[in-house]
């Protein structure tokens, strides 16, 4: 059946197209910040195509139209793209092309070689590395500053404008002159006099504010030019409160309209202005008038991932309470699964409310993934009500989900035996917990980055001929987005070194298609080991409270050593939960510590 | 006391430079062929400063003199250096400045403004960044025309002129004709018509060839200029025997003089040529004359570093023989300490010989590093008649050796308990061996790179605050370099794939200043482990055939599945060896098969 929704728009397109002399247009998955989650204004790419997954990137031409996606998205885009011209390009297939490939073919016979894309959301960078190829392939332009959205999408949402909140002091541990003054002597290093910030949060985490504009994330749709006397907030002003107001006005921080910019960056004449090209738009970059740019990364990421002791005291405050609402959970999901009538659905939704229950809840960190068996092997799945599965009282049931409280964000995944399951399915699960407790066992030496210590993870995994393709760990923010860069622990090249202070989660997993998927997440907190005549060592501290189920477990696949970390697990998140749980809740989580013995 | 010597060859130095208006000129440790080892002709760095360790850079002014060099060799540089005016320059020591810093620093006050360096035995890469620096610091440039060797070195080594000899077929597995037109079909797959190879062990790979030019490595002084259809060795014919000239002819491999290669790259005026500015000389990359040069990597260093089955036979063959040579060795060592009167040169004279006693046997690969005590501690201790210790039934003797036998190249390191040992010898020698045996117990994706492995190896030294600064692995040649790339294992990034057949050494150590050093090295075969739904999973095989000490062995920081491996890899080499030690031989090599069990 025809979509006639995507035929209507790609019609509009296509006279929008042939009015402005263009033979195609890229919708990208960004918005001006190079955020991974958007505000649903810049949700173009969904509008032009119906494909709602959060990665992908739709092509039109004036005869054709392709959309490419990753493998955790085919199924989906397949059933969602039905009914309309799109043709599904998987990513990492062989024989896919590029876009750029594809374009210079589909091109190949126009008259029209320029290719239109909105250079306010793509970075510097993408944009850079796309008209390289575009040339390569046919000789083909790009041009970006013709938003055609603007003209055909008629109920585009609107910016978010929603209110700015203070996060005080004794959540933030330092002041924003503090942090400005580190950022400007790490600018003064590299000889700039200042740097645009468009990464939504570290412009929140820079000046101690926090917003509500993007789902799960408590940012606002900002930019922040930062030069070595003054500082300017590019912002809507309605979306400050006197109290916000009054706080940036002390703090010496001008506020000019969101979309002025581009035009403030033309003004820097004389000095040198720092310009990370993986951060900021190409709108904005293509606008700088300065005596140099400077293009380095940001100093600011690296800042930001590093806790300070009184982030570090409220994420344990809040995985305190996320503990205190999971534990309530999981005492009350077996009986309830048995009862009947519960789906994926259903116990995302209890989990969500006992969660609310808690102080300082500001909402999730990220949508719930909850999927029953061989809904588990999805790695990105998201029950809808279509999808919604009923859960019964065998196999595997895998849940990633996680809360923003205001003194922190929490992400957890725990795989719960909900009755019998196959020996494949223990075998998994144990290797899986293996090597999530073989990475919190790890010592290593300051300065390794996490690309040098990912193999821990994964070597119990590889053995048995099981691994997965998504990464070991990534940051996560103090009351800030749930996936933090730079660090990470992955198997691709992440050279920034893990510091002392830097939150990363530990998630192993596998995902066997069609059977079951597991999944053990903890957050960790990097702490000083020792000091020895071979250098100074850093180790994890567990910062996730939160039981482990242990009925899966094979115990001989495991060491005494192993075996002792969760027995010790156990013991602390019972001592430090217990005394915030009723009588039957602490029973239930008195139950959870069973002392298993290697065979 | 003035090293009177060296004072002389400086102002011999400075002559020169006055007379070509240089301000300074800086003496690098490599040869045209960016070898890791040189012949005697390209030494200069040493003959100017008296400095002769594997790495260092002497920079020279008119009123000043300096040296470069890492913490390897800082002791013996503080001796050989003590009575020159040299400076030494501790490389990545806080405060040490770069040779660029120190340069613009020294020449400001000067009238002389460029600095000199012989490009012949510079890459075009290393030229081009020194350039770079140079222009930073004071605005220095640099003139690489000018070999100022040749007019002061009055009694310089001539360019060595050993035969070359042929490697068999039985021997290298692949023809010449073969291993062409896969190069060949690797340089039309990045578009060039041809390119230039000067790295000496990739031409003695390709050509079947093997010479002696080099120490330790059969290695013939040569360039090969491949093109679509011809290819010309520059080499000088007077080291061609009758039958490597009839068999040159019949590959269709044209012979010019060494000295002509700079001429023929200046007439590929309408073709394109790749260049790997890592692997050629400045002064040959600065004649190219072609339509373009591509910059890219050399395809044939990941050809060579995989083994055809019968390079891989031949390597088991030579192991056997150099396992037998070390049992003897083995066997024979204790007693002869006991017995007194045995250094760390005569036990490395008595295994060169038992070695030179085996078929096919062509020399060491590398030069015995055997440091007793304290002196194991020193990464590339080399004993000399001065530092030469006596040994006594005690403590641990480290010893790192190698040999050439024409069917393959040996590396192998053993640390030897002499007598009784520190309860702190026991313990780094046990973990020492756990992260051995873990590596070769890893199986891992085909796809994975070293750096993604290494840190299998340190994990057990990092808990217990253990660290080595060198790399964890290196490939070893088929009959060539005991050292080869381009894949590592090694905390830095080293992107090249592990890929099935190729050789890769497994050598942890730590070394403790002024007590001890600890090391033992197998090397590996990278195999297939097998085909999963998870993707396609490798391991390893163990290559080296010697006995590992057991008796420091602490069988309690060892898992059942490590002490089974040992157990399994003593029993492997006593069925492989025992058929050819005498009685007395195989007895003792049965009585190392001590099955430890876990307690």
């Amino acid at each position: 059946m025809r979509n006639e929704v995507i035929a209507e728009r790609l019609e509009m397109l296509r006279e929008e197209l042939r009015r402005e002399h263009l033979g195609a247009y890229i919708f990208n998955t960004s918005d001006p910040h190079n955020s991974e989650f958007t505000a649903d204004r810049w949700k173009g790419r969904e509008w032009i195509s119906g494909f709602n997954g959060s990665a992908g990137t739709a092509v039109v031409t004036l005869k054709s139209a392709a959309l490419w996606t990753d493998s955790r998205y085919f199924i989906a885009a397949e059933q969602q793209l039905a009914g309309t011209e799109y043709q599904l390009m998987k990513l990492k297939i062989d024989g896919t092309p590029t876009i750029a490939e594809w374009l210079g073919k589909e091109l190949s016979d126009s008259d029209n070689k320029e290719v239109g894309a909105d250079g306010s959301t793509h970075t510097a960078a993408d944009i850079e590395e796309l008209r390289q190829e575009l040339r390569q392939h046919g000789g083909l332009t790009l041009r970006t500053n013709f938003d055609v959205l603007q003209r055909i999408w008629k109920d585009r949402p609107m910016t978010p404008l929603n209110p700015i909140m203070l996060q005080p002091i004794e959540l933030a541990g330092e002041t924003t002159q503090q942090k400005l003054s580190r950022i400007r002597k790490a600018l003064r290093e590299v000889h700039a006099d200042g740097m645009m910030m468009s990464q939504l949060d570290d412009i929140a985490w820079t000046l101690n504010l926090r917003g509500s504009d993007v789902h799960c994330s408590p940012v606002f749709i900002s930019h922040l030019l930062i030069g070595s006397q003054q500082a300017t907030l590019f912002v809507d002003e309605c979306k400050l409160t006197a109290e916000v107001k009054s706080y940036l006005t002390e703090q010496k921080i001008a506020v000019r309209p969101y979309e002025m910019a581009g035009d403030a960056l033309q003004k820097w004449g004389e000095w040198n202005i720092l310009i990370d090209s993986d951060e900021v738009s190409e709108a904005l970059a293509r606008q700088v008038k300065a005596n140099e740019i400077i293009r380095k990364p940001s100093p600011v990421p690296v800042m930001k991932a590093v806790k300070n002791e009184v982030e570090q005291q409220g994420i344990r405050n809040a995985m305190l309470k996320d503990g205190i609402a999971l534990v309530k959970w999981l005492r009350w999901l077996k009986p309830a699964v048995e009862a009947g009538g519960q789906t994926e659905m259903s116990v995302s939704r209890k989990l969500e409310q006992l969660r609310s229950e808690q102080p300082l809840y500001r909402g999730l960190s990220f949508d719930t993934i909850a999927g029953y068996e061989e809904h588990g092997a999805i790695v990105h799945y998201e029950a809808t009500p279509e999808t919604d599965k009923p859960l019964e009282s065998r196999g595997l049931l895998l849940v990633d989900s996680g809360a923003q409280y205001q003194d922190g964000t929490t992400d957890i995944t725990r795989t719960i035996a909900l009755g019998p399951l196959t020996d494949e399915q223990r075998k998994v699960y144990t290797l899986v917990l293996k090597g999530h407790i073989d990475l919190q066992l790890l010592h290593f030496p300051d300065g390794a980055s996490g690309t040098q210590l990912d193999a821990i993870a994964r070597a119990p995994l590889w053995k048995a001929g099981l691994n997965y393709l998504h990464g070991t760990g990534h940051g996560v923010g103090a009351y800030l987005n749930v996936h933090e860069g730079p660090h990470q622990i992955r198997m691709e090249w992440k050279p920034t070194p893990l510091r002392k202070g830097m939150t990363v989660t530990d998630e192993p997993g596998i995902y066997l298609e069609g059977r079951f998927g597991v999944r053990t997440e903890n957050v960790l907190l990097v702490q000083e080991a020792e000091d020895t005549e071979c250098g100074r060592f850093l180790c994890f501290e567990t910062l996730t409270l939160c039981p482990i189920d242990t009925t899966p477990i094979l115990p001989e696949l495991l060491t005494q050593e192993e075996i002792d970390w969760l027995n010790n697990y156990h013991t602390e998140v019972y001592n430090k939960l217990a005394p915030h749980l009723n009588d039957e809740e602490r029973d239930w989580l008195q139950s959870t510590i069973v002392r298993k013995n290697s065979n």
